[in-house]
């Protein structure tokens, strides 16, 4: 062993006082650029899209059809003042602080339910960034109903304690309020760009939410609104108990510890959703275990097996009512009024999957005949509704596109790469869960599972666009023919005219509805053709898939 | 507006039931692919590299040579007991727990000086995974020194207060254990792999770390040292204060709001590096603030004003003994103990950049001569020392590889991807602050400053290996001819014999003397050429290059 001298050495005693707690505000003020702040664009287009997410994700779950206002002021050289207002339920008083000033607070992060938010992290992180970057407070107006007041308040976020810091709050007169809603305006360094920013953001938010009203007003002045395209609001998702396929040793001892179960079989069948008494019984079999055994008490070897039985015994996939997918015909309709001169448009909604436990479901749209002909398709990515802007090249779903072999579906493809066509395709995944690559959710981790149901989804919609697509290829080519006939007929009817005597316009009248009728005949053919190729494809591509599909995620397990 | 019915709607006060806090280690719990536990295999490898990296850093911290000895050991289908042992200083009692049983706790968050671990999550995160994974308790054992107590523990982490438990700790007997050093022994799932696993991993580390010895023994019973191959610790760096190109809204007032300065002269002098009496009246007399304004009392406006003066005024570059580099020497020591049979190896350090305040450090380093000849090189990433083995695609090290002109030095480039050619390419950055893409730490963010520093430390090498590679070359074609004459010499001397009537051999001798000589001149000639050629391309692309590039971080800001 080798010292230096005496007066260099740092003793174990040194170090300990330079230990020292880390906030978790600290941590993220520092590591901005985790949350999605790593530049002046992308942090204004964050304050937006946490902002909107929040108004959405509690006016549908009071029951309210959204309607929101967002609105993006200058306020000096690279500063903006964003302003987000809705109509949806509005929050308490007491709320206020901790939900804009507190990293790590929200009602998400505990259930199992689809939803825009699951961390608790966003808002709190615009509120950080703003005060990072400005020194301004964060001012918020609440309105729970009609008959309440107005409440106002101006919030900081102490960063070493992670606290909420109310300098100013009154309750006002209502003015132009509306009955019910919240109203956040934040101040904050960025950069306002029109392409693949708010405008692109809020553009595909209404695709994906076509139950919102969203109204647009730039800090260049331009004004938009996104209509809604459906009048009533998707079916609320309901929430779940963890599946058995989808929980960890640690886990389960927690849940044991906390069970107001008194034998193992009724927590079996309590605290796990798609459990019922036979199976409960069969996972104590295979775990050697009584069906009687008390929870609290169990040693960590019993837990083991109890976990290895809950893995093997074949239990029913969980409950789907957990998921709001966008519907394959509101989906079409959404898509259809964003673009209504596209030539073509289908959409596809697959059955939910399942993945460690956690079901979620794929939905792809693709939107044909917009954009330049020899240009990469554009791909429009969402993750419970929710658009995805950036870190495209680490996402499951660009796995997914680039997986496919588009040249059968009649789209060009160079190399391994995005398809060359003139389309847009979108990618929906729907979940409980989303494992998102970083806190500031911009992509999803391509785990193998997910990147296959994406990939199954993109080619029941290619197959869909390729019929239209090879009908329209056979119309073409079927006017080609005909009019390399048409373009002879005249002189092949000359020479038959003078061999057989018999008036040319007639013969050449005659050609002609041969040829047409020849036509007809082989094109309901080859429709019949296609349609049972498309069949065959389907059951192999699809169902028998997914059916394996399923097997395998047990078996990762 | 339109509401649901009544029962279904959800009020303000329903919503703010469920509003929970969330704890640190319930966030990462559950997203624990954000540090890196995305499968088994990454699992092990994390907890391995979170205890190697900690070893190194305390002993390196306290002036010790370090000794690490790793060890992997097969304890059920799937699950692994790593046991790490160093001869630190070890931790005092006290400190065991929140060491390693706390999220967000240590000493190198709040400090901006060199160091591997950064955040105070690493070995942390690791207990939480082995909990949630096995169940077990971590054990760690710690010494001090020669007459201090051997200190036991085992702890886990409360995840819903992130906060350590002690489920059992007692003094034992010495045993073998080291005068002074901290054990730490973690049950896991994993799976083990020796390629680019744990192997790859340490012979890394020990490349970055030519100080350290590092002894392995794998689940196989492979058993691998890696010795020291330099015997005297690197310089330790310095802590360093803000610069004020690093300093944001938020964390000026708030140094503003805790100094103990009394004016604001004094405030700038002593909280900031590079600025002086002079610098500080200048950043004053900008902002129109008065040097003796009284720092806790400055309004927002004032402190706008002062930040932008800071930005504005030009000011020295931060010091630079807050970094350690590997060094050129000690760098290519390293790699010749490592790849003995290489043809050549070169390296470089370049001088430290600054990027928004905080200096850093690139080192490039080409093994030539290893591996296969059409394959693409590898590319071994390092920042402060720490291999990085993941997410490749995101780093701003392979950025920089593929924008290099890899055919300028020799070196095939199919399209814009990285080098053909029989090499590794080494490249560190060592920083107060490396901006990772994850908490995960496997990736640097491509930040362009970053990525422009890397490329032309790239380049420096490129250039290095390129005069070797010319230089063998210009010897191979010089064989070639020498080989061409000598091949008709004997026909020509033959020839001239039957001419001139003198002996065939002395004229052939005297041929060959003259090839020679010919040849030795040209070699000489292009030798110097190509001296005058580098040197021409390293003004250019070098130093210009980086005066530019502080000018542009100057006006980035």
């Amino acid at each position: 062993m080798i010292f230096l001298s005496n007066d260099m050495r740092k003793t174990a005693e040194d170090f300990a006082k330079e230990q020292k707690q880390i906030s978790i505000s600290e941590f993220f003020e520092k590591n901005k650029h985790l949350l999605g702040f790593d530049n002046p664009t992308k942090a204004l287009l964050m304050a937006v899209k946490e902002a909107v997410d929040n108004s959405i994700d509690a006016s549908e779950e009071a029951g309210i059809l959204p309607d929101v206002a967002v609105k993006v002021k200058s306020i000096g050289t690279d500063r903006y003042r964003v302003t987000v207002d809705d109509n949806g339920p509005g929050i308490v008083k007491e709320q206020v602080p901790k939900i804009f000033g507190k990293l790590l607070y929200g009602s998400k992060f505990h259930r199992l339910r689809q939803n825009r938010g699951q961390q608790g992290i966003g808002i709190s992180a615009v509120l950080l960034y703003s005060q990072l970057t400005t020194g301004h407070p964060t001012r918020v107006w609440s309105k729970t109903g009609k008959n309440k007041k107005l409440y106002y308040s101006e919030l900081f976020l102490n960063t070493e304690k992670n606290e909420p810091e109310v300098v100013k709050d009154e309750f006002q007169e209502d003015g132009k309020f509306n009955d019910h809603g919240t109203r956040v305006e934040m101040d904050l360094v960025g950069r306002y760009r029109k392409i693949q920013g708010i405008d692109d953001y809020l553009k595909q938010t209404s695709i994906a939410n076509p139950f919102v009203k969203i109204k647009f007003q730039g800090p260049d002045n331009t004004r938009i609104t996104f209509p809604r395209s459906v009048d009533s609001l998707p079916k609320q998702p309901k929430e779940m108990k963890l599946h058995p396929y989808g929980v960890e040793f640690g886990i389960l001892q927690r849940l044991l510890g906390r069970t107001k179960a008194k034998t193992l079989q009724a927590f079996l069948t309590n605290e796990f959703s798609s459990v019922g008494n036979r199976s409960a019984k069969e996972i104590c079999k295979v775990a050697k275990l009584k069906t009687g055994t008390k929870p609290k008490t169990m040693t960590r070897d019993e837990i083991d097996r109890l976990l290895g039985a809950m893995q093997e015994v074949k239990v029913q996939r969980p409950p789907l009512d957990c998921l709001s997918p966008i519907g394959t015909k509101e989906f079409e309709k959404s898509l259809k009024r964003e673009y209504p001169d596209a030539e073509h448009i289908c959409t596809i909604t697959r059955d939910p999957a399942v993945y460690r436990g956690h079901p979620f479901q794929i939905e792809v749209g693709i939107v044909y005949g917009v954009g330049k002909q020899d240009r990469q398709a554009a791909i429009f990515r969402f993750a419970n509704r929710v658009p995805l802007l950036y870190q495209a090249g680490a996402c499951a779903t660009t796995e997914a596109v680039r997986d496919v072999d588009w040249k059968r579906y009649g789209m060009q493809q160079p190399g391994n790469n995005l398809p060359v066509a003139p389309a847009i395709i979108l990618i929906h995944m729907s979940s409980v869960w989303v494992p998102f690559v970083s806190e500031s959710k911009e992509a999803i981790a391509p785990y193998p599972e997910i990147v296959k149901e994406m990939k199954l989804a993109i080619q029941d919609a290619g197959r869909k666009l390729s019929s239209y697509l090879s009908g329209k290829r056979r119309a073409g080519e079927q006017k080609r023919r005909l009019q390399i006939f048409e373009r002879y007929a005249g002189e092949v009817a000359d020479a038959l005219s003078t061999l057989t005597e018999v008036k040319k316009k007639n013969i050449e009248k005659k050609l002609i509805n041969l040829i047409e009728e020849r036509i007809k005949i082989r094109e309901e053919e080859s429709a019949k053709e296609a349609a049972i190729n498309d069949e065959e494809t389907n059951v192999d591509g699809n169902k028998e898939e997914s059916k394996k599909s399923e097997g395998e995620n047990k078996k990762e397990k």
